[in-house]
């Protein structure tokens, strides 16, 4: 009997045999909900199994057991070759790197991987937001790691699913058609290649980096439902996020952001698909608005709301999200509107200043505009260079 | 035994013979909940309640029954001397014409009691939110009622209270100290002295129009927890709009909101006390933030929020709260972020223009800073009759 991850993706084991793909070596960096559902995921399919994670706290019992235990999707507790808080171990013995953590430590696991990052490493952002493997390189140069590292960054990570203890994990959905995009002039095949056979199935390769840092639709979904829904969400009330939080107004709302998404990456030359088309086709759902598939959405069903806003959905989401997609808008003469609003009534309630704290393109001394025509790793070399010369 | 409503307000029978001050004919405008209120106060204090309603809809019990139904902090069945939907009928039996109804509503009414008001009526807006009193004048002069009428505005209505049934209304409490203004030049005690004492232990003269139009506390109260529970209100989910709604965030900006009104007032000249005193003041609370009070008020405990967004507490307190202080703080050259970003974003939910649709000074062909040395009636005649010259 094929097991309900194999009915879900419709594998027919006669045909399929998934445990005889290229099995490797993977170091996956965090153990949150999205780390440790991709180190089920990887164990089951057969591959090498290397985690890491930055704080000790909360890892004993992953360290102790070395396995993890995984619900819905995929059923079962799968072997982990190695538990470690310490970066040096786990890239050593894996080539391919898998970044599960929010983007706001991207610029911390930079600089703990510089020292050890060699030709052929492959650095994936398990999704990178908006600027991710720009940023991340660019940060890798600063540590004065020049080698020929690979960044990939994904749109969106495949899993929707939610840890249950430190070492469980429900995995509700693996979403399809993942994009995954690198830098210009690189061959991305060819990279893809050296991944696990079994993680190509889901990502699908982007023509542009527009495709995933724009196509990021976490800062559609996540920032402003949270803000409108304050009361509730720190209320100590548990409400389902998507389900009862987006109702119709907020959902109104969130796709006027979504257009002005759209609309940038429109006049980038990349065009993306809307929040709703994303969501049909994601999860397989047919449905008319986007209000109609977040309710007709059986994935969303028990995604419950966080306890209070200090999560990523406003920390991650905001300065790695919409804080560039607004700078960039602007700068190609759009009001941003909507967008605005949400980073405006963030700083407000939470007393930040996200424009400030955000990923800007500026701020990485490249001209986003740059990803009409493809960044070139050589682009951020040249810049980290000039940097250095001015010193 | 004293009822409830006489313990609550500590009235001895003894000293204070409630029914016996002086009893007049009281016009109410509105069979809402602070109407229905109003009217059980009055009929219960001794005065004839002359009842009017638009619809005739929710009213037929009423027009029935000629009684109206209290409990909480009055508890009885009163009398009702009239009840109808015609005007006239209700404005040539009573000189004092107390109007409950929404801010929204004040236009209409001054039109249909044009034809009506002669000098030596009262029309005292129960509250006149901000610039009530001078709109409602204008109005009046605009249709043609150039009568000795005087207009009256309050800072909130005296109850704070709910409808149960279109003829019951659960009275919760009654506020203390209800701040009441008048235009410049007129003699607001001898006015005051032409309404039911009884209601005279609950107005407390103001200063200035500035303490009634600019102490309108309903619009920190009410817009931005309704919007930043969005998806909460239009849950389906029944919660306690103050006590849930108003968590510690949405107090803390709520807050901020309140500091830029009292800017505004301080910069009229004419300060008026911060959200929190006056809801320690007005219920009798100890309490030192504006969450505590909130938290503390046992008059909140059973307040439940509105099922959508199509409510007073935005259509009536943004256009006729927010608006107006927004425009007046930035002419004086405040930023009025806090205050600015609750209209952006009630704009941007729902459809609106409340800047354009809302009551600003400018719309009343008066400058509001004549609000500090005080508006006087011929300051909006002499305004009234250049419009006519215009013609």
């Amino acid at each position: 009997m094929p097991t309900k991850y194999e009915q879900k993706l419709n594998i027919d084991k006669n045909t399929v045999r998934i445990r005889e793909g290229r099995k490797m070596k993977v170091a996956i960096i965090g153990s949150g909900n999205s780390g440790l559902a991709m180190a089920a995921h990887m164990s089951f399919t057969g591959n090498k199994v290397y985690l890491w994670n930055r704080s000790g706290e909360h890892i004993e019992e992953l360290v102790e057991e070395k396995t993890v235990e995984a619900m819905g999707a995929l059923v079962g507790t799968f072997p982990l070759e190695m538990v470690t808080t310490d970066m040096g171990d786990v890239i050593r013995e894996a080539k391919a790197v898998f970044v599960t953590t929010p983007a706001t430590s991207h610029h911390d696991l930079a600089r703990l991987m510089a020292p050890h990052l060699r030709d052929g490493h492959i650095v994936v952002l398990n999704p990178g937001r908006t600027f991710g493997a720009i940023d991340f390189k660019d940060e890798l140069l600063k540590h004065g790691n020049f080698h020929q590292v690979d960044i990939l960054e994904t749109q969106t990570i495949i899993y929707t699913c939610r840890k249950i203890t430190p070492r469980k994990v429900n995995i509700i959905a693996l979403k399809r058609d993942v994009l995954i995009s690198t830098f210009a002039g690189i061959d991305l095949p060819e990279i893809l290649r050296r991944l696990p056979d079994e993680l190509n199935r889901f990502y699908i390769p982007a023509e542009s980096m527009v495709e995933t840092s724009i196509g990021n639709v976490g800062m559609i979904f996540h920032c402003a439902p949270m803000l409108l829904n304050t009361g509730w969400v720190e209320s100590g009330h548990k409400f389902r996020y998507y389900r009862e939080g987006i109702s119709r107004t907020v959902a109104d709302f969130i796709e006027n952001i979504d257009k002005e998404r759209q609309e940038v990456a429109k006049l980038l030359k990349h065009p993306v698909i809307s929040a709703k088309e994303w969501l049909a086709h994601s999860y397989g759902l047919e449905c008319t608005s986007l209000y109609e598939c977040i309710q007709s959405n059986p994935s969303y069903g028990e995604i419950f709301a966080p306890a209070n806003l200090n999560y990523r959905y406003i920390y991650e989401d905001i300065p790695f999200g919409l804080v560039p997609l607004e700078s960039m808008g602007k700068d190609l003469g759009l009001s941003m509107r909507y967008t605005g609003l949400v980073i405006d009534l963030a700083n407000a309630l939470l007393g930040e200043n996200f424009r400030e704290t955000g990923r800007t393109a500026e701020k990485l001394h490249i001209d986003y505009k740059d990803l009409m025509r493809g960044v070139r790793v050589e682009d951020i070399e040249e810049e980290n260079k000039k940097g250095d010369e001015e010193y």
